[in-house]
């Protein structure tokens, strides 16, 4: 769908995992990553470093993110290097800092990113982000949720990951070309000679049953195309009423 | 952060998992559906329904949609009350019918919601859905990814289930009851006997044709009036062919 739309790069960002509990989500995590064109994967003193649950839940596709996965013992050093942080922390009150949206936020990171190495924070799926955690983070992120604001670490990860993907491009849906009004006009008088020749309009007033036809049509956008289909099925029904033999003529 | 924001309600809309193979993608599909506000979960045909495993996913605050689960044995059958069935797809180039993003849809599915039961429709995890289950959907969705574009069930549910939430903030449009699954199935097979009666379509492969006419109508959004008008329609096309005096038989 979207092949060919010219994006930006994302190379200089990578997710960050402090303090993992779970190899399944780091895998997860990896997957995420790899889906929304991001290639670097990060993890701060994860608790198991499962290699085989890792995969499993990376794919085949998203191995090499796991292959290349770099380990650190210490949060503060492996953000040494990294121009930009953003932290991510559920809705809890406990911090005053304003925290941004994905959405409101994507547009700037990806910017950012084209010229400076960002991480994308994530804490652990028990804690979260401490306040010493915090404080290395230029800006906070916090998912908009429902009341249950406690979402998945590998969930988290993919929707930041995703509106940074979807920043990366304004897409537009593309559009198709439209019948023009000429062709509209002649459809409906097909419509209305096919209606009334099989008795379905007041031959008295058609007006106002093609009326309904129209409102109905007109919210379809229809295209060239269709309009000749559907002139196609009137000239049927016009020839069907005109030819079948049926029944003699009492 | 968004406690006060007044946000539209999602109680109609259903997420539907089709063909589900794994209960740890139904435990976590359910965990996002309670976080982003959306309390029906669905399953049809579930290879596993293993409870332990879908509720350690779920957690247990979301634990309320495993137990109120509903389970069924027919696609079809599934989704006859819902008015509006958005089906998801991977980016495959298989089918030619245009998709939407989860971002150029989701406030027509708030919108839609208010009034009307949406179903959100995930294949399953090996397959996605087949072509006969993007029939029965009124409009498709594609997520935006980078070269990899297999996301994990549960992770497509997430980002659905995301744009809609974040959407809720700003909807105020009405709209309108739609015709139900069951009163489409019906209107498409009274079409479909007209199309035949009138040589419009091929009696070898009639189903070539009325895929061109279900994509048609289900970009109206057809109401139950305009369903019911348009059975009437089909109904005089029936009597015409079968009751018009032409021509003598030869």
């Amino acid at each position: 769908m979207d092949r060919d739309i010219k994006r930006a790069n994302l190379k200089n960002i990578a997710v960050v995992l402090n303090e993992p509990r779970y190899p399944e989500n780091i895998g997860a995590a990896a997957r995420c990553c790899k889906n929304m064109g991001i290639d670097r994967l990060v993890c701060v003193k994860p608790r198991l470093l499962d290699k085989e649950k890792m995969l499993k839940m990376a794919t085949h596709e998203s191995a090499e993110l796991i292959e290349n996965l770099e380990v650190f013992d210490s949060l503060k050093e492996c953000l040494e290097k990294f121009n930009m942080v953003i932290g991510t922390t559920a809705r809890t009150g406990r911090q005053r800092r304003p925290t941004d949206t994905p959405r409101s936020i994507a547009k700037d990171i990806v910017r950012i990113s084209q010229e400076n190495k960002v991480a994308l924070l994530f804490g652990s799926e028990k804690f979260g982000l401490t306040n010493d955690d915090l404080k290395l983070c230029h800006r906070l992120v916090t998912i908009p949720t429902a009341e249950f604001s406690s979402i998945n670490l590998a969930q988290s990860v993919m929707i930041l990951c995703y509106e940074i993907f979807v920043a990366t491009s304004s897409i537009k849906t593309p559009c198709p070309k439209i019948a023009s009004v000429k062709e509209l006009e002649g459809m409906y008088e097909h419509l209305k000679e096919a209606c009334l020749a099989i008795g379905f309009i007041n031959p008295e007033n058609p007006d106002y049953w093609m009326n309904n036809i129209r409102r109905l049509f007109a919210r379809i956008e229809l295209r060239s195309k269709e309009v000749r289909v559907i002139r196609g099925f009137c000239r049927q029904i016009l020839w069907a009423v005109k030819n079948k033999p049926t029944r003699k003529e009492n």
